[in-house]
């Protein structure tokens, strides 16, 4: 039986939710999980909540901020976020979820539980939803500056989300650009363009900012400047369109009728493309799952998380991008 | 009187609603354009449209295809848009509008026309809608690699741009990274901070991507990468969505209902959240106005952008942009 490790004081709503998130996931879906936090607290809510089952607690009261450096997390070594990473590093729990700070999260799974042997680097992924299915974008913010085997491994880390835990197979990849045409971006991505084409990848050539939601793409791989700058500017545009259709809604009697109309089909398609309710977005390549939800993460969402994370751990992900990382990169781009 | 130079020849609707345009700009606005383009079709649509006033045709019957490379434009010294070009450089038309190949209009723009004297390279600027307003992001595909006193300089650009353009007073500048502090961002950001602080700008600090579309920045500066990237990718994800509502509602008879009454509203946003309306992207710090619309611009659309290549004129955009670049750099930054 596997068992995840969940930061219990990360997010808006900790403990409270997340504490209850570990409930929903041992309840419905069976999964265990190590409930690190304030013991006490956790405690209480789970004696709140009627829970007569056996989750494991550990008590670790310090909580990293929201707002503290993410390197915080490296000296706090009582902080919750802290004591969970040891905890998968020392094999005493198979993965991490955290609703907490994103970058100290990061800076756990990175330092703390570290890469996979055949990675300097690993990188976040988050699966974008389009009219046809989905489209991974690879790396949207664990990794600021990038050297262009850095896109090569992005590349393969995303082409393995895509196969093993999307069901796609041979995911078309791509490199993010401007311009169709090899020759066409700035120098790291020209640099990136003929590794991608020696690899075994099912690499079509370069993406544009248009294909990330078109469906034309299953992999997008892009450093995680640019990923972050994407992912953060589609959430501010959909709540702005939101905002901006109200508004014009609220100047017309009968529109507003017509919204009462259209909200439940609203309600489903936000459901469809709130990424976060999948169960938050991975960290891949990290030796063992690491699962950064949103910070307004409720109980739902982190049951969902921890579900993720088991999936990563039944699909053996790590094995599977090991082999891939091995096979589908030659030998002489390696060197 | 002043004159702008139009590509007739350029764009999916060229020579028809190119054409029209011109017309729409005269009968309207009162203001004049010289056609550029093949001389037989566009006596064909004046005559067509029942027009009898003054409007200089200048007959150059070739054409940059929008699949060309941008480069072709140089050596095809007879197309619609290089003659244009040319118009404009030697004094005889006072700005550019054209709906063809961007890549080729950007060319244009930079090494025949030019840039003005205190810059060395313009860029594109869009004026992107949020809640409360507009926010320009500059520059978004001009230059693909950046220096810092590139992306100093596009946000002496989009100041100026958002003062004399959208009046906005003191505008609210900012960089695009990843995270708010300084220090935060790739290196070419960490370096640009220090220079923007140095000016005589309203530098706010670091915009995220979230801030985008949120009305907390007037201007946010960024290479042409990362802005293209954006553009494309926000103007593929405002498609996407309106698809994916769409078969939400068609699934549900009281949802088609809504969305016949929500309909008129949403057609207002559309205009509204639609920066093409307003007359498509100025190449901002060429010696004189070019702008650039959609390829699929029609009669309305290139009426528009002729009225925002004269407004560029009536409010002596470049010299305030010249003053803007001597007085907003202290002399040590520009050393």
């Amino acid at each position: 039986m596997t068992r995840i490790a969940v930061d219990c004081m990360g997010g808006d709503y900790a403990p409270e939710e997340v504490v209850r998130g570990c409930v929903l996931a041992y309840k419905e879906l069976g999964l265990e999980s190590v409930l690190v936090g304030e013991e006490s607290s956790i405690r209480r809510i789970l004696h709140k909540e009627g829970f007569d089952g056996k989750l494991e607690i550990v008590n670790a009261p310090d909580a990293i901020q929201m707002e503290e450096a993410p390197s915080n997390v490296l000296r706090k070594k009582g902080s919750s976020l802290h004591v969970a990473g040891r905890l998968v590093r020392e094999g005493k729990a198979d993965g991490l979820v955290s609703a907490g700070n994103t970058g100290a999260v990061l800076t756990v799974g990175k330092f703390i539980i570290g890469s996979i042997q055949e990675l300097d680097r690993p990188a976040i992924a988050v699966a974008l939803p389009n009219p046809k299915g989905k489209t991974v974008l690879i790396d949207v913010g664990a990794n600021v500056d990038c050297k262009p085997h850095h896109l090569l491994h992005f590349a393969v880390i995303g082409h393995t989300y895509a196969e093993e835990i999307l069901g796609i197979s041979k995911p078309r990849v791509g490199v993010l650009s401007i311009g169709e045409e090899e020759g066409k971006g700035n120098e790291l991505v020209k640099e990136t363009y003929p590794l991608l084409k020696a690899s075994k990848l099912n690499f079509v050539g370069n993406a544009e900012g248009r294909d990330i939601y078109a469906g034309t793409f299953d992999v997008i791989v892009c450093d995680g400047f640019v990923g972050n700058i994407i992912l953060k500017a589609s959430e501010s545009l959909g709540f702005a369109v939101l905002h901006m259709i109200k508004e014009e809604v609220e100047k017309s009697l009968l529109a507003k009728l017509g919204a009462l109309l259209i909200k439940p089909a609203l309600n489903n398609f936000k459901k469809k493309a709130d990424f976060t309710e999948y169960g938050g977005i991975p960290l891949l390549g990290a030796k063992k799952p690491v699962i950064i939800t949103h910070g307004r993460a409720n109980a739902k969402a982190i049951r969902n998380a921890i579900k993720v994370a088991n999936e990563f751990l039944t699909h053996h992900f790590n094995e599977r991008l090991s082999e891939n990382l091995r096979s589908l990169i030659p030998q002489e781009v390696k060197n």
